[in-house]
């Protein structure tokens, strides 16, 4: 900040807030870093930020009063989240000279070794539970038993899952994002579920194959995870792993079909930067936690996807002990 | 937007893309209404999208493809979203005179009668869902209880809770967002929830109160609840409703214990415009679908909150048949 000039960074996004102070706000909040940084919450919070901020905490009262006593400490550059709504941006872009930066993303690209446990612990929950759910025999809708996954992930320790469970079978499974139905399960099963632990997510998918075409899809897609994992190594650029996973999956005819892309971070929220994409050319680091998850998606007859989440050290190591063959 | 001199008008809020051509993304979309509306949807949303949307769908593919698509048809002046994120509106800012509208947010506040009779089977069946909850002898825990809430919702019929459950009991009550806790339920409980039905929310409070205190607090929160319901007409500001209830808690010497507004719209999300608050001077209109609840919250001893969701016609109808005092 010092370097740009950046007298105050302001943050809203609630895990941006949560990550910086320990206090996640639950309505909104301006969380400004600065010399002295400050929290203005709004009155229902104030008894929780109090309770949880490690930053000073202001109820927040008038818009004109929390501007007037920025300018007077003589902000004049201040730094917004690139995720800022445009309608505040448009509030204080006339009192400072405003400019999105990325301090606070970056910052969160490297996980501290408390977070990195909190995934791993995330992913312990999620993949017990998926232990202990009865899908193979095939009995259930698919909406009942993405409905039991969720209960035995609290059961197992979870606050909650980390994004709406993908448990989905036949035909359903050609959507990478398709919501569980009232309707028994066919072949092949697809499930891509987390749990949420102290805060951080875990993500995990996996495709049970019963058919012949389905086996095969099957071991493309697995040797395109394998793969993009054992080529995960600091010092490359996050594009080069989409590219080792992309790679397998156009040699085998099926590049078209691979319809999103290979990875992304996880921390706080479910989706975090980088990725491992096409276009991200973010250089790998020790500390960060991405997914692995190619897939391959035959229109209107049935999908297979593969996703496990990666901590990398001096290579990437996978997080949790569930079988890719199930 | 002719008036205006508008041309185009970018859509990225989901539920907005959702309420305009039915297609609800999974990722993220760009729709942009114009003259001959179209969608660019993410690769991996493409097979939904065609299955839902009303509006020409086509594939994203790189952003400066877009851009100058919609210069060749001779867009300059560009509407976004208040809600649009910075990093996006910054993409677009060089290309285009842009400025942020809230036609769609008006639009989204008066709810057709098919959204109406969503909004009343979501309540329908968050209130059965509670009817069937067995609280009152207190013997499970918090957690359990919200859990089993909402897998009473799902098995009515919802798609899922329209927001995280605060099912919560003694002094958890004293936050208007609080957590469930594992840990049996004391006195008063407090119960916040909503299902989701087609898309849309419901939310209703109820507090079960049992101590003399407890039911004089209950008693103040509930003439307040009653009378900004009675008072409730088209044509009326909402800041005025916000007072009327207001303005009884305040005579009981409770106003600084009622730390939040009084209301807000719902539909397709759970936080809607306009809102029964302090600064908002909305005209009220027949079609609005706002909850009123006034609530009183005294710091690590408990909260009193009631919450209905009201229809407005040529007055105030309350959605949903549960009792206050239960």
């Amino acid at each position: 900040m010092e370097k740009d000039n950046i007298q105050a960074y302001l943050l809203t996004q609630f895990t941006n807030v949560q990550y910086i102070s320990n206090y996640k706000p639950t309505s909104f909040a301006f969380c400004i870093i600065k010399e002295e940084p400050i929290i203005y919450a709004s009155s229902m919070d104030m008894e929780i930020a109090k309770r949880d901020s490690s930053i000073e905490v202001k109820e927040y009262e008038k818009f004109d009063v929390m501007i007037s006593e920025l300018k007077k400490e003589g902000i004049k550059n201040l730094a917004i989240e690139p995720s800022l709504v445009y309608s505040t941006y448009e509030k204080f872009k006339d009192d400072f000279n405003v400019s999105s930066k990325t301090y606070i993303e970056k910052q969160r690209m490297i996980k501290r070794p408390d977070e990195i446990k909190n995934i791993e612990k995330a992913t312990e929950i999620a993949q017990t539970a998926f232990k202990e759910l009865d899908i193979s025999n095939r009995k259930e809708n698919e909406d009942v038993l993405a409905f039991d996954l969720l209960r035995l992930m609290i059961e197992n320790g979870a606050s909650g899952a980390s994004f709406d469970t993908i448990l989905v079978s036949g035909s359903n499974t050609s959507l990478p994002h398709a919501i569980p139905q009232a309707k028994k399960l066919e072949t092949p099963i697809l499930v891509d579920w987390g749990a949420k632990y102290n805060g951080y997510c875990s993500d995990n998918t996996r495709t049970i194959v019963y058919t012949e075409k389905e086996h095969e899809i099957f071991d493309i897609v697995k040797e395109s995870h394998d793969k993009a994992i054992k080529a995960i190594k600091p010092g490359l650029k996050c594009c080069e792993i989409d590219k080792v996973a992309r790679d397998i999956i156009v040699e085998y005819g099926y590049g078209d079909n691979f319809i999103h892309s290979t990875g992304h971070s996880l921390g706080l929220d479910i989706h975090e930067t980088p990725g491992f994409s096409v276009r991200d050319d973010t250089v790998i680091e020790k500390g960060m936690v991405i997914t692995v998850e190619p897939g391959i998606y035959l229109e209107d007859d049935f999908g297979v996807r593969l996703e496990d989440t990666v901590a990398i050290g001096s290579k990437a190591q996978v997080i949790g002990d569930l079988p890719l063959i199930l």
